[in-house]
């Protein structure tokens, strides 16, 4: 992860400077560069408690050449749309891919322009390619932390641990859901809400029902022990009289 | 896009309100609602210039069931591993696809806890099920307005735009690059540095060279006139000496 290079151009508030590294500590890179910051805010930004040990590493350039020296390749950020042909732009979800791969195996440095002006065309002229998170351009550019954060998400970011569907529980038998139906039938009757308890197309239309909750075996033992109970209840109770009066 | 609640639990930094809305906008997202907002935090992000227009229709809730009760998927967002087994986990690459295929069709709460506490086991158990975002937990939580970005990034991301490559310049054609070789090639030969010009080694070279450069048809060109110029003055220039006089 330290074949990644954050290098940010001009940062001029300390908070955005904070939050990159925060972004980079989250998803595990380390290696901050600033180019030009502005002195007040790379010193107040080393003072903050988060991600102390990113800004703690992170070192000043006089100028991208010298920030970008050692990487093999050199990718800008911007949140312009595609009027841009001086260089190859690139989507976020395409280009986080290609730098995922390149980080394997030798040195790439991610550019971030200035809060106020972005990337200059001089700052471009390093570059590679250009990268754009694609966000609606009319709504403004993104927040810097929030744009590294988004960046390295993308970078980070695993397809395939995606498809691992959560821990699925033990679903309930239909021993269970039966059991269930039972209950809940027996309960509805003594309630006065099933009239004819006999009736088969009300019997199909609980046990449909219970069905459609899709319980999992643990919850079904839940709902036994709840109904159960009501069940109970119902029975060692002194019929205080019918519904509605 | 305005199926999708964005709901921020007791926020108390007008900067993380500001940063929420903020990417929100930047995103397409306009429906911010706040569960019991510290009322200086709210007043204040409300007076900040960016995302006005998501932070003015932005509604107060006093509680949870109140902000999700229209949605039919209520979703917790947490930092936290799969150590917590109450609730079924989907990481963010997941469970962003989910959310975005249900907003298609019905209103969806995305809840976020505040800066210090996160989401509470009480907010919690409003929701169908968390989403994770895949960042270190050893390295603290992610700060709120990057968890919003990075979740709402998730869920507009589009893989289908990713494949589509940058519109490639179309290449220099063979003629193109034989002329490039033959002026280097000539170039080369008038400054002193190919001592032999026929032989056919060096011309191999030189020229294999010039087609690892991948030339667009456009810098070719480009190409093409600087070395015809450099050329000329070689060629307009009284010999002054050989090299290393």
């Amino acid at each position: 992860m330290s074949a990644l290079k954050i290098v940010l151009i001009s940062p001029r508030n300390p908070l955005n400077i904070g939050a990159a590294a925060r972004a980079m500590s989250n998803f595990g890179f380390s290696e901050l560069r600033l180019v030009n910051p502005y002195a007040v805010a790379f010193r107040e930004a080393r003072s903050a408690v988060k991600a102390h040990a990113v800004l703690e590493h992170a070192r000043e350039y006089p100028t991208v050449a010298e920030a970008v020296a050692d990487c093999t390749l050199v990718v800008g950020t911007t949140a312009i749309g595609p009027r841009v042909l001086e260089h190859p732009l690139r989507r976020l979800e395409f280009g986080g891919k290609l730098i995922a791969r390149k980080i394997a195996t030798s040195p790439v440095a991610l550019l971030f322009g200035s809060e106020k002006f972005g990337l200059s065309n001089e700052d471009m002229s390093y570059c590679h390619w250009l990268m754009r998170i694609p966000a609606r351009e009319e709504h403004g550019s993104m927040n810097l932390g929030q744009a590294v954060a988004v960046c390295l998400y993308e970078i980070i970011r695993n397809p395939a641990a995606a498809k691992i569907a959560p821990e699925a529980k033990r679903p309930a038998d239909a021993a269970h859901l039966e059991h269930v139906t039972e209950f809940l039938e027996t309960i509805l009757d003594r309630s006065g809400y099933v009239h004819a308890r006999v009736e088969g197309s009300t019997r199909m239309k609980i046990r449909r029902l219970v069905r459609r909750l899709q319980l999992n075996a643990h919850d079904a033992e839940v709902w036994l022990g709840m109904l159960r109970q009501i069940l109970w209840k119902l029975e060692h109770t002194s019929d205080s009289g019918s519904r509605g009066e």
